[in-house]
């Protein structure tokens, strides 16, 4: 074997574009409009430079505590990482390598896919019902070696209640569950009271979207304080120190401003509300989303082409070359201003 | 099966402890006792925190220039990590994962153990020669499924030439080599020239050293473009965001002052060589070391016994519990006052 023999090829998950123009309107990737709370420029002027000679907390232990106290849980039931995708991929090493194949919808994060196939391991895509809710989670089933699902899901904005998530865990004792809250905050309420009841349930969630911090790369796991010790061991046999001094500062300083973050979240709540009624009225159609964004498509103009015209505009929004959503487009709520002009731009182009 | 027999578990490294007392000497972890160039300071004042609602750059692409602009290089040759522990974790896995064992030496980085046995690769230790010498990697063996060895050593110091480097490259051009070069900027010279000759020689680095900003946790491989572009390709299909907006902006100041960089280098240096002098005057015998640490033993006291002493004076040091090398304790080089600081105790305590 020669040495490109040896090595592991695969094939990577596709990110959206990160466009720099001064003058865009970027509602292609679910950042927050908003900037972060106030109080995170406060501690931005307090780091000094001199701490960046020490290694960090490795345990990053005053975020998780900060999150461990925000969410009214304890510290060991409470896992940080790079972002929740440095999350995600250290629970489908930890909780998913058994053999036994994963679970997940046929539509959502595409990047489920794209970790099963990194660490190799066997899955099923769930078909999702005809309006696109997740279907077959709640039956119970032998031989499944886990099961990951969003919820809100994306990039469908559909959102299934707790009692869902409950049936599932119930159908399921003997694999982890895992459930990606990413969009949770943007109106779906949180599975985490069931990580109490249920050993083998995991909730995670990012400061990417609703605390508007995904250029700090900071995410998190919440459930009971095995399976968290089973991640932490995991995660300290990849890299001691993920989380780096200005993250762990940031991170807990965006956690503390509890009133901004609810103020945030609430506008963009409110522009979707409005822009759902403002896309119906021109003529698109689109699950009733429950995230900062909302999945939509147009019978008279197909998304690939809609998404290339949106990009001559300096419009940036999501297109997904999958066969079974290719006709619609993913936009993020936005603020309103950004929202009206790519109303404008679609008012003109269709009426 | 329970959910809890589908887990993978694993032993993971137990990283050097980071206390936090005010007046403490901390020489156990290889932190460099200088803060970062004035460069990061100024850069840290012009981060505005509205940046970070949004996406870093996925490919960290000023850093990745900047680096490759440093060592005369192409971008497309540079690969940047959360430290160099998460370049060396993706390394491992891109690499080694093909069934047939790594080769490393039996004293080194104990982290390439614990990486072997989370991703299931079989290894060999090759033992050191009896003054602790890398052994037998230049010897050329059929079914070699990777090499890594940090040069210089740790916790030895000891440096080897490029010329035994290139010898182990051609003894094995069926595999990829890894130098894990963390500690090179101390007086050893690197193998990076040998990654334009061959194609299957990666080199690792990192800024947590000699570069004084192990708390933003910054590591770089550089090798040929296809060698890189595997890594990128594992990188993607883990996390599209790994160096956050601080990370990417701070290594980039970090990188461009090299008059600072050798400022800083040369005071450790010269701090190391008086320091050896003073230590073998003590009685301490130690490997010449090329690093920013020095690996002591002294035949009157065990290594456990001087470090616990040592700890009670809030001197902190590195002690392993190996029976190889129990008897040894790897001390930083910090300053010259701290080093003062540690010597006056040894010579009550000896004398």
């Amino acid at each position: 074997m020669s040495w490109e023999e040896k090595v592991r090829k695969v094939e990577p998950y596709v990110p959206g574009e990160q466009p720099k123009f001064s003058d865009m309107v970027k509602l292609n990737t679910n950042e927050c409009p908003y900037p972060p709370s106030p109080m995170v420029e406060q501690e931005l002027k307090l780091i000094n430079e001199q701490e960046f000679r020490l290694y960090p907390d490795n345990e990053a232990s005053e975020l998780v505590h900060a999150l461990a106290a925000y969410y009214h849980t304890d510290s060991n039931r409470v896992f940080v990482g790079v972002g929740s995708d440095d999350v995600l991929a250290q629970v489908f090493l930890t909780f998913f390598t058994n053999g036994q194949p994963l679970l997940f919808p046929e539509i959502t994060y595409s990047f489920y896919e794209v970790w099963a196939n990194l660490y190799k391991i066997p899955y099923k895509k769930l078909p999702l019902t005809e309006d696109w809710h997740l279907d077959g989670f709640t039956n119970p089933a032998d031989q499944v070696g886990g099961i990951i699902f969003a919820n809100p899901n994306a990039p469908t904005g559909i959102y299934e209640p707790v009692s869902y998530v409950e049936e599932v865990v119930k159908a399921h004792p003997d694999c982890v569950v895992v459930a990606d809250e990413a969009y949770v905050d943007f109106g779906g309420e949180s599975a985490l009271p069931l990580t109490e009841k249920y050993d083998n349930l995991l909730v995670v969630q990012t400061f990417s979207k609703s605390r508007a911090m995904a250029g700090m790369r900071i995410g998190f796991a919440i459930g009971n304080e095995k399976l968290i010790s089973y991640l932490k061991a995991v995660k300290y046999s990849i890299n001691s120190y993920t989380m780096n001094t200005t993250s762990i500062r940031l991170g807990l300083a965006a956690v503390r401003d509890d009133a901004y973050f609810k103020t945030i979240v609430g506008k963009i709540v409110e522009t979707r509300e409005w822009f759902k009624k403002e896309m119906a009225a021109l003529g698109f159609t689109f699950p009733d989303s429950m995230t900062n964004f909302v999945f939509v498509r147009h019978n008279r103009v197909s998304g690939k082409e809609l998404y290339e015209l949106l990009r001559t505009q300096n419009i940036f929004v999501r297109h997904f070359n999958d066969p079974l959503i290719d006709d619609y487009l993913r936009i993020t709520i936005g603020t309103r201003e950004q929202m009206e002009r790519l109303l404008d731009f679609l008012r003109v182009y269709l009426g």
